[in-house]
């Protein structure tokens, strides 16, 4: 492919500065950029990279003055760089159609989307227009899928599950899984029947090797615009706001609520039945064992806020120090006891 | 489905008080019940939400004794509950034969039992009376499944692994992988041969995701009525006691060994090689070094008697202002060491 | 199978002690060991099984001097057992050809490579001599798999990943899913594309349920000989350096470099964008927040210097101690002060 550099700057509505028939052939970083790419420089602080890049030209920040390089101007250079990867690489689709494929005639698939060889569609499902179901994916009873959605290959969907617009589930993924929940009869676990299901909203964005459980009743549920990363665990019940943002191998247990706009990093745990209210922040490897109030910045196990947290971990480095000053302390204070007595006598 | 509330009651074995032939529809919880449910109370704390409820009917305590709806009282509510929604919603079951899998003409599959589309079955595998396998699993060499056990979609379950009579296991999961093992030849890791195998005793449930490893020589043994939670690992020839539960993202090392009815909650690590007794508790996240006695109830990292790691927890809160003390403790004895020497000149 | 102690003593290239058409039917482990079997001691300290075992024959240790039972001297006796379980045990291996699978015609498959029942090939890709794809694979678009290498039931590789030569991955792992990268567009994420790949060199094992993201531009890297267990996430540019250890459950976050030689205990953490040297042992549970030097071993959250994290975790234990004494000492402290006032008065 190949466009110029006023082609480019008029997809992104944006002003450009150089030959506007410079021709641009591919996208890169700015570090391996090479003739006829072009990249982006986001801010100031990046702004010596513009000296060493091989790219023919570049997308920068507003106010970056004096750019040598042919360049575009935008108030979000990385937004706009990602338009013109976009461009350039456009996701690779399958052919519509149903090939390959075991498809139950009581299934709904539109004649718009794909589904792959070897997947399995099972009676009552669902699948929207333009959406692609890769290969070796399980869609289980009842199953709605809507419009745009992409599956990848060997994910399993179980029945009754909803799934928005425009969502991407990658592979080895589970959605709709069995809900872990027993009850004691004289030491033996007996299986909660787990007749809830499972609703994602719109845009959502989900890992690899991720497993959502049903509700037991009731749904668990994945707000529109969420993006959860690989190894994640929902449980059932769990309901996660809208744009909130799960890392790697985040644990939520049973009929927790996550707020919007939340951000928990990766390996995070989330004690079942609490309550996290919006914009909370919880940093790496925290154990949340209690409700948050909106915006809580936390961390460690158990959370606490994050500056009593970065307290607690300054304090450990001086704990060994600590002690032997105590024990320093004691024996002078002792010194001081027999010296004072002394005095007195 | 239509039942009286008389019905029910025989079907439960326990008495009722109301209107015998009060039609009942559906299961809920009490706080979504509508009218048509039958729904149900623990215990006394929750006595109020009988008060709310939609429910035409509840299952209630032993000792409620101010129920005004019709109810039937059960020793153990929520059981007898249970009872009910499997009444209500029996898990759907594919009909018996096999359609569209690829199974060797040297396994056995029981006539009454379900092969799902796409699904593989190796040569020597038999699969009992009564199992449902669903599509796109995996059944390799000699793997026996006993009577009853249902295998969702997308399951691996490895040469001669063992599965006993009404198991679940969830999708995503593999049985039988090869366990980590290597030795040391001058830098580069060989690999150790994984010629044992995963036996599963009866009545596990096995939740999404999760990696159970063949023993390397030997079996990796996973005791009847365990249930295991979703993203759990489980290491070559680790050994699981009956009805313990490992909840989710729980990481067991190698050859380690876990007694019966133990509780390792949420993301618990357990070392290699150590041996945990009957009923031990892990809070969520604890890392466990070493081995355990029977009933030991631990937490944190590494793991420390419950109470021992209630105390350092709370001392970890206090740790910033003990800091500041001992640092206003010091200057006081040096002031209390500089008074003492006047009064001493 | 049957060899003589002979036999099996030359294959080793070993001498042996004992009569040389002593009949080895197996092989185990020395507890376990029973009459026609051969197992191993490594050193001295597991000497006394030899006393019990049921073994036929053992291989020993250099400088076992007073083993009773015919023997084999090795200068790495697990090494040497290794190699006879192999000869005892091949991994059992399908036929060449392809049968069942969905191929694209504009794929290669060698004459020699196995292609399992239910596997999809996509075009573009190669499958190199001797590999085998067990069912219910999925190779991507222009997907590389070098020889020899193994990839085992319900993989997915995705598109324009490469494989090096004599790999082994394990069920349910996932290889090249989209980078978790996203960019903020007023409260909005917006997708950034992941138009990199992943690239693993040779000898490379990796384990069930493991999530290998490709890179946002250019390749996430698994270097050769590198050894992964089960339940990993390896984001997105992150580089592995070779023969690096990844224990279960391990999390490394997007483009950290990890050395050579490492060895990361189970469920270890590891921030974005950091640097970890080569030969660095990060202990269970470890959260590494930075750069780490070669050499460096370290343990706790945040991880420090293992011997730092030993005295801390020591430190911990007598902490609520500490904080009894510190307060028993304000108040000898306090006493000491009025009667130093007394005095002085």
């Amino acid at each position: 492919m190949r466009l110029t550099l006023e082609e480019i700057a008029e997809r992104l509505r944006l002003a450009h500065t150089g030959p506007p028939d410079l021709p641009i052939t591919g996208v890169a970083a700015i570090e391996s950029a090479a003739e006829g790419d072009i990249s982006f420089v986001t801010d100031r602080k990046h702004q010596a990279e513009l000296e060493q890049t091989g790219a023919s030209a570049v997308i920068v920040f507003e106010g970056c003055d004096d750019c040598r390089l042919p360049h575009i101007t935008s108030p979000n250079p990385y937004l706009s760089f990602v338009e013109v990867v976009n461009v350039f690489h456009p996701e690779p689709r399958p052919a519509p159609g149903v090939s390959g494929a075991s498809v139950s005639p009581e299934a709904q698939v539109a004649s718009s989307a794909s589904v792959g060889a070897l997947s399995y569609i099972e009676a009552g499902a669902s699948v929207a227009a333009d959406c692609v179901i890769y290969p070796q994916v399980y869609v289980g009873r009842n199953v709605k899928i809507g419009p745009g959605t992409i599956i990848k290959p060997n994910v399993s969907i179980l029945d009754d599950t909803s799934i928005g617009k425009r969502c991407i589930i990658h592979s080895g993924t589970v959605i709709g899984s069995d809900g872990y929940g027993f009850i004691d009869d004289k030491g033996r676990h007996v299986k909660i029947p787990q007749i809830g299901n499972v609703e994602i909203g719109d845009d959502v964005e989900i890992g690899a090797c991720v497993a959502v459980d049903r509700g037991t009743f009731g749904s668990t549920v994945i707000g529109s615009g969420c993006k959860i990363d690989n190894l994640v665990h929902v449980a059932h019940n769990v309901t996660v706001g809208e744009n909130t943002l799960l890392v790697a191998q985040v644990g939520i247990a049973g009929s927790s609520s996550i707020g919007k706009h939340c951000i928990l990093a990766g390996q995070v745990g989330v004690a079942g039945h609490i309550s996290i209210g919006d914009n909370v922040i919880a940093a790496s490897k925290a154990g949340i064992p209690r409700d948050l109030k909106e915006g809580s910045v936390v961390g460690g196990i158990p959370a606490v806020p994050v500056e009593v947290w970065r307290r607690q971990v300054a304090a450990m480095l001086r704990l060994p120090n600590l002690m032997k000053e105590l024990k320093e302390l004691k024996k002078q204070v002792e010194v001081l006891n027999e010296r004072l007595s002394e005095s007195e006598s």
